[in-house]
């Protein structure tokens, strides 16, 4: 008997940007129907434009509802929001249409998630200032998806090849983050890493969590977070069964989780996490001078609902050219076919 | 007429750590001699075991002073201080003996550089308890060269290939080091790098400064340190005239100069500095359960001398097997003599 395909949700991000290009993108692509049967949240136009630039051939199938679509290869089943007016629209620009256009294709994706209709979401990538701008204050689809499924434990992963790494908290002021640094919320992030390295398929995962303080505070020469707080968090999480260590200092604890220590890391704050991240997931590439992502993603873990997202951004300056890779859409994707199906 | 080579001063480090292997194996290679004049600042005892469990054949030459020295491939000049009990001394294991004997010669090193007696000075790895142990109350060479040579505007720069980071702070807790974010010690730093830099070779040095904050604070979103003292402080430089961009954010400042944008970084904190450069310079060997140092080193900034050593630690539990790599000490070495050959 055939294998009943997860539908999974793809956001087409902000119209301006590169999100509507690569979309098409993955849509056009065989391997990505063999895994799933995907449909497109957002608007038709702009999406047939998108095509256009993308070069890709493409019916377009609009729909009002999920049932009405019909998951062949060769055909894009667009859940057709009608918001943007492309005549009005300009590539690479920062506007409240747009911005509210990107907003709205994310809340219908959780609408049709929470009612089971989808059995994930994936979302292209949207400008803050663009969400703003249209009247949305939130700072990323992170709290986005938290405040309208109702979610207070949840945390940011991010995911490149080997590298799984879970933060404490994201964007908040560093002195903040050293506040935030609680034994409540580290073993919160412990098992929330956990699960999520189990849906990926990982059966043990080997869980490493950094220090906060250089050298983990060498023995509390310099800070008392991993007596306090860390280490508490630690033990306990091993009392509880999981297989944990810390806390690591933190610059050698993402050599190990590269060198294959670790199934995941434990990150402090932001960049304790994003910089390994980045230098492991993006090129600078310095003709063209612009940041290259290389198939990195950025997970929403805690939800009831499942989200998987590319980590890199609107890409504006490059936006109607058709040269964005869409590579790291596509494994969102897989990683969203990935967890549907151990959900 | 034939370049005269600058006299290197090369510390043994910890008798009982891989120091004195490495560098017995460094006094070997024909091409440290073609570049400098070196000579061992340690304990004639050790150094002979040394020769044995590095597999060098070399004669060694005890003086009491510089002059003594021949300098010549096959012959280990050293600088006798005669302070070990070679029947006493444990390999890979901590103890005062060992701890003050790396300490003094570090003090001789200091002495000889201070004395024009040596042209630049490059330190093997010690470990911070022995040193302790032996009552010498320093967190590493950093504060013993600052300490000895009175000097208070310093700074740890890494450096491995074409990443130069240089570090705002560095042995704090992380609070401490939000506090430590101050224009003028940002300048301080920049304008340290940018004179490092040079005496690397680099003409006009491109700096990038970090911002404390995730994104740079986005626009003060997350903390005030960018607005208030972090921007002050490149709009300073600028006018002074250095090249320098930022505040950066640094998840993406790291992967921009390793793709070639800036010859230095300025990190705010310790781990924001050494979290990249240990990913880039070290990997973790899952086979041995091992970190390998990648040929990366560290140089201490602003002293009245010239300091490299090497960036890796005593390895204790390796050491006496003769499978210590001397690479990152070979770098430390050409890049003093880089350096004497820039003063």
């Amino acid at each position: 008997m055939k294998k009943k395909l997860p539908i999974i949700a793809i956001t087409m991000g902000d119209p301006a940007s590169i999100g509507p290009e690569i979309a098409a993108k993955i849509f056009a692509k065989p391997e990505i129907y063999e895994i799933c049967h995907p449909i497109l949240i957002g608007d038709a136009g702009v999406m047939n434009t998108a095509t256009r630039i993308a070069g890709v051939e493409l019916n377009i199938n609009t729909v009002a509802q999920v049932s009405e679509a019909i998951f062949e290869l060769g055909t894009m089943d667009i859940f057709d929001l009608r918001n943007v007016n492309v005549s009005e629209l300009k590539m690479g620009k920062i506007s409240s249409m747009a911005g509210r256009a990107a907003f709205e294709a994310i809340l219908k994706a959780i609408e049709l998630a929470l009612n089971h209709e989808v059995q994930a979401t994936v979302t292209g990538p949207i400008h803050k200032e663009a969400i703003n701008k249209a009247g949305f204050n939130f700072s990323g689809h992170t709290e986005i998806y938290a405040h309208y499924t109702n979610t207070s434990r949840y945390a940011m992963l991010l995911v490149h090849e080997s590298m799984r790494v879970i933060h404490v908290s994201t964007h908040v002021s560093l002195r903040k983050a050293c506040d935030l640094v609680k034994k409540e919320r580290i073993l919160e992030v412990i098992q929330l890493l956990d699960q999520a390295c189990k849906r990926f398929g990982i059966k043990y995962p080997r869980i490493g969590v950094a220090g906060l303080n250089p050298h983990a505070s060498d023995g509390g020469l310099f800070g008392k977070e991993e007596e306090e707080e860390i280490l508490p968090a630690v033990l306990e999480a091993l009392k509880r069964g999981y297989h944990v260590e810390g806390p690591v200092p933190a610059d050698t604890l993402f050599t190990k989780a590269k060198g294959g220590l670790y199934d995941g890391c434990v990150a402090m704050y932001h960049d304790q996490g994003h910089i390994p991240f980045k230098l492991e997931g993006f090129t600078w590439d310095s003709e063209s001078g612009k940041m290259k992502s290389v198939k990195g993603i950025n997970v929403t873990v805690g939800l009831p609902i499942i989200r998987t997202s590319v980590d890199h951004g609107t890409a504006f300056e490059i936006a109607g050219k058709g040269i964005a890779s869409p590579d790291a859409l596509q494994l969102a994707v897989e990683y969203a076919v990935k967890m549907a199906e151990t959900a």
